[in-house]
């Protein structure tokens, strides 16, 4: 039995996530009711996954309910916020209980460990697309931005890149990267958002982003915002033992510096807070590797291990480029 | 040429609708920074409009601009709130220089009326499809919401009721709505959310819904979470002279009580506020009409001019109704 839009709303989202003191009114009016907190200032991101395009149509759903929220989260982990709240609108081609039901327990739970509730949405008929908006909070004088990198500043990334990219390349049969498929997919289909590490680096790092679109591209961001350039040496991007051994096979660096969806950080610390910063990262459980430096120019520079630029075409995933 | 989607984001969104005070980072990084005013609750409400289901893919994109801010803000509306804020995610097949242009002037023209300026979003590529989000502000104890009607409120409606409903049926071809077309099509695409009813209804009125379901559907609403019923009378009804020559000619009462699409506000007041209220009425350039009452009980009755009971089948639109 088909489920009507309104029993589909409070049957699947009514309660999802955690529940939150300064939630007022949740999901069943016109608009949500919140109540930030006095003096920090509210950080707002929003992000679509659309079916064919950012994910396979037949994705499970409970991965594809946890990557939706996990994008997001990404984001504000970007700025040094701390999640609160988030609103869903879900289009759908049918109402399907048993995607439904998965899709809301793979939110749900990377919301519940984010302290983050559900608060509003909308559902709606159509071709399978998913927004999510989530909103947090920063200290006024404490959160990363992508304009404040000067040269001399070093440059950061958290975890391993390229796992994420070559998944993708290995499920769409690229036959030299289908071999590292089954290790890599979750770090696809379930990225985790470096929340606490964007919250132990604020105050200390000046810029942040999140690697949604490759590191050139993300990094590149950075420089254009700031008017600086990057010097990224290709040796030290910390690499999983899977792209290692990709790499070592093919030579494909182009898939570690130009794909997305990793969601891992990279930040911009000046060399005088360098001792602060790798304090800050002794606190987390996460590996947070210097891959280069802000030096003056434009653009984003790799070199190999002698120092010699190395030169990549594609720059990153872009929606609209011919 | 097609834009690469961060000329687009740059091109047509970084400076849509007014500057704010109170935004501290807009469009370009991360996340947005916003400054929400101490003391207030923020109202966050989020509508997607998927091309096919809420509009004809050929809509003009100025109005769909339009529409599609309007029937955010008509939720605040609904609760009474003060806009500020807006996010917008918009999926496009492609990237159609003039496409986007209309629309950007459509939804800036809007946002600029009512002080709202975007401050995010995110450009995908996919089946066309509108999601935005807004943001505004309402007193802790004084905003409208579903749960406050009791036996014996008055329940009032703004504008007229059915103009967008017939404008649909016309469109599609229906024969006795056709003639009614040309009166009624901006009322469908254009629109106008009732923000200034809804903030002097504020404090005044209980419940406040705006009517984007149909009267039936949204009062319905109320009545549900309230726990009491609602009796229309269909005679004080407000109708446009098109609405009432087309009912005149065909007797069809199901459109004005049924279809969505009309963003006026209905809201229940208590009896001993009525002098209040018609006085905030007053304040207003809009029509405001008494058209039935809160009960015990459960659902909406609508009746005649003799009192008697007029039965209704569709009660309003449903995205999944089987």
């Amino acid at each position: 039995m088909a489920l009507s839009e309104f029993n589909l709303i409070e049957h699947y989202f009514s309660r999802l996530g955690c529940q939150r003191e300064d939630t007022v009114l949740a999901v069943g009016d016109d608009c949500a009711l919140l109540k930030p907190p006095p003096g920090k200032l509210l950080a707002v991101s929003v992000d679509t996954l659309v079916a064919g395009v950012h994910f396979f149509a037949d994705t499970d759903p409970e991965n594809l309910g946890h990557k939706s929220l996990a994008v997001n989260l990404s984001d504000l982990a970007a700025m040094g916020a701390e999640p609160a709240w988030a609103t869903l609108a879900l289009t759908l081609p049918q109402s399907d209980p048993d995607w439904l039901s998965a899709f809301s327990r793979g939110f749900s739970a990377l919301a519940i460990e984010h302290n983050v509730q559900l608060v509003g949405g909308d559902t709606t008929q159509g071709p399978l697309s998913v927004t999510v908006q989530v909103q947090g909070f920063v200290q006024p004088d404490r959160y990363l931005s992508r304009a404040a990198a000067r040269p001399g500043d070093l440059i950061y990334a958290t975890g391993s890149l390229g796992d994420a990219g070559l998944a993708l390349a290995g499920l769409r049969g690229q036959a030299s990267a289908v071999g590292y498929l089954d290790k890599l997919q979750s770090r696809l289909e379930r990225p985790e958002p470096r929340i606490a590490a964007g919250q132990a680096f604020a105050g200390i790092a000046g810029c942040g982003i999140d690697i949604s679109d490759g590191l050139l591209a993300d990094l590149g961001h950075i420089c254009a915002a700031s008017g600086a350039a990057a010097r990224v040496e290709l040796d030290r991007i910390p690499l999983s033992a899977a792209v290692r051994a990709y790499i070592a096979e093919t030579g494909d660096w182009q898939t570690v510096v130009s794909s997305g969806d990793d969601y891992e950080l990279c930040v911009t610390v000046p060399e005088l807070l360098k001792t602060r910063f790798e304090e800050a990262v002794r606190s987390l459980d996460l590996a947070v590797s210097l891959i280069g430096r802000i030096e003056p120019g434009a653009g984003v520079c790799c070199v190999d291990g002698h120092g010699n630029p190395v030169d990549f075409t594609a720059k990153g995933y872009d929606h609209f480029q011919s």
